[in-house]
């Protein structure tokens, strides 16, 4: 089946249906399909409606709890630790987040670490829900084990992303949205699709040793941290997955290194639960903590254009500003819908029949 | 002149001489003089005492005020923004530090963004401050531009480094401390001297494209962000690289991007001053905060035991825990003293005699 176009609000409407078949209620659904879609308009198709009958099959085998009871476990005035109750993490890390922005309101910051959650779709949905307040907005989350630290042969972190989003004045806000390793696992699973050749420095295999072969990530191999190799700084790709981990599922209390449950409902549980579910990690940084919002938008606008006007390399037409591609697509997709691949839409359309939902095209 | 040893207690003494010579107060020169040479001690050689007389040229061109009125300038329960007065960063930083810890003492994290301020010496060690408080410690700065953001071939951004210093128990704390480039620049200065090649992915040449010449970078080419180049991350380098700054100084009010004023006194001032001297963010987040210490740290020795005991690659006697190799160096350091090569001691010869105090070795 080839590629088709999916107006947004049907793909929205679809996904907030399925999740409601599966128990959610009616504001959680539509939150949890919110922050799914956002990752197919910004253009991480990864993390979007490709993913959704995958969090179905987490909930058949009751690792997702949809009626949870997400709360407040442990508090200080600038800090709290929420236990998502197994939720689904696309509605567990919007909770989590508007406590740090409350937080935020009455202390300056605020930062929740979250246990017994799942996958929390992308990281810029919850991140970017501060910036309507005038906030900084950080979100991180651990995952399961597929990366190498540097001279591992063992993977004992997962892609485990780093976002920050900082408001600016007339400029569009700076989204930096990365995963802590080379390449996001999503562009290997390209590769893998089309047997394609991996650059040096993305994947070792099941010894340890540099490869290109896309497969051998499912050989035993693992991804490897940003910067690929020492020579190059994996150690400090290394650094980042780490306190992203440690943040996300120490402070909280959640499962972290290689005991982080898997997304794949097939995948067999790790050994051992030293915590409960994944972590996340939020923050909230009020802007006016620090000095007027109005001073600190003017000088943002001034760093953007001094970025965005720098002299580019022979071959590239500008510097971009970190959010600048996924705004554009995001925009584009918005207007003309958003594709989806034939095995994806095949997929959809077996879990529209299992609950009677009409998955429409353009 | 050949490398040799000098005593930790010798070379402190000196360090703190000089300073007092030049103006400052005991109590000012005393912990300058530690956090300078806590980077000797650390194995951070271009950031220790090597760096002394940079300082006092400084001073000498009045860049550098060594009795400043450091002061809190606007604040909420979790925040302040410190104005460090042209102060050494050397003093600036721990006095910016302790405001965190005390607001992370009072309301569970604290937060200081630091403006009017000079090179701080290393990250770690006014992140380490945080330690003895339970809490976690994190320090950033700018620093002046030899980056170049992707797809730039301008330098835009300093070499901007991350420091998260984390407790365990019975284990040592893990210590996160990297420039947020594939390569720091003192890494390309050993290669300078030595007229080596550097690895692909480090450096690139005036024309914005890969070098292996370390020479490139004095001849207008600029350090690359982690990950080298697009195929590699170097996107994601960048957002690190980007977010230091904003944190650094667009929360404080500091010099930013390319306007950061640089470490040596020759070198001319940027062509505008759209803040004031370089800018640093502290962080210290109180443990108990979100779950009490005792627990964190059990499972933080779990997770440093984990990654400490991993299967290693071949040719790697063990995978390194963030923090592991520094902390041998000062063991070895303090017991045997601290080397320095030839130029640096001539340097601090030069600099003694100028204030007739007497730098003595072993």
């Amino acid at each position: 089946m080839p590629e088709k176009l999916f107006p947004y609000q049907q793909l929205l409407d679809f996904t907030k249906n399925i999740l409601q078949e599966i128990g959610c209620s009616e504001e959680d659904a539509d939150i949890a399909a919110k922050v799914l879609l956002s990752a197919d308009l910004r253009g991480v198709d990864s993390h979007g409606v490709a993913r959704l009958s995958g969090y179905v099959r987490l909930w058949e085998i009751k690792r997702i709890n949809t009626k949870p009871a997400i709360k407040v476990i442990h508090e200080s005035p600038s800090t709290a630790v929420v236990d998502g109750d197994s939720g689904l993490g696309l509605v567990v890390a919007p909770y989590a987040m508007k406590v740090a922005i409350e937080k935020a309101k009455q202390v300056g910051t605020g930062w929740v670490s979250v246990q017994n959650s799942n996958h929390f779709g992308i990281a810029g949905y919850h991140a970017m829900m501060a910036l309507e307040h005038d906030m900084i907005g950080i979100a991180l989350t651990n995952a399961s084990p597929l990366v190498a630290p540097t001279f591992s042969v063992e993977r004992l972190l997962g892609t485990n992303p780093i976002c920050v989003v900082i408001p600016a004045g007339e400029e569009p806000p700076f989204v930096g949205d990365m995963a802590t390793t080379t390449a996001a696992n999503g562009k290997l699973e390209i590769l893998q699709r089309k047997n394609g050749v991996a650059p040096p420095g993305w994947i070792q295999n099941k010894q340890g040793l540099s490869s290109t072969n896309p497969h051998e990530l499912k050989a035993g191999g693992a991804l490897l941290p940003l910067g690929g190799d020492k020579e190059h700084g994996s150690h400090k790709g290394y650094i980042l997955g780490s306190v992203v981990d440690i943040f996300s599922a120490i402070l909280s209390g959640a499962n972290y290194g290689p005991w982080v449950p898997p997304f794949p409902a097939y995948v067999p549980m790790p050994d051992e639960q030293p915590g409960k579910g994944i972590g996340h990690f939020f923050g909230a940084m009020r802007i006016d903590a620090f000095r007027p919002a109005a001073d600190f938008k003017k000088h943002m606008d001034k760093w953007i254009r001094r970025f965005r006007s720098a002299k580019p390399v022979e071959g590239q037409s500008k510097v971009i500003i970190p959010g600048d591609p996924e705004r554009e697509m995001k925009n584009l997709r918005m207007q003309n819908g958003i594709p989806l691949l034939g095995p994806v839409i095949e997929d959809l359309k077996f879990l529209g029949e299992k609950f009677n939902i009409q998955l429409v095209s353009n």
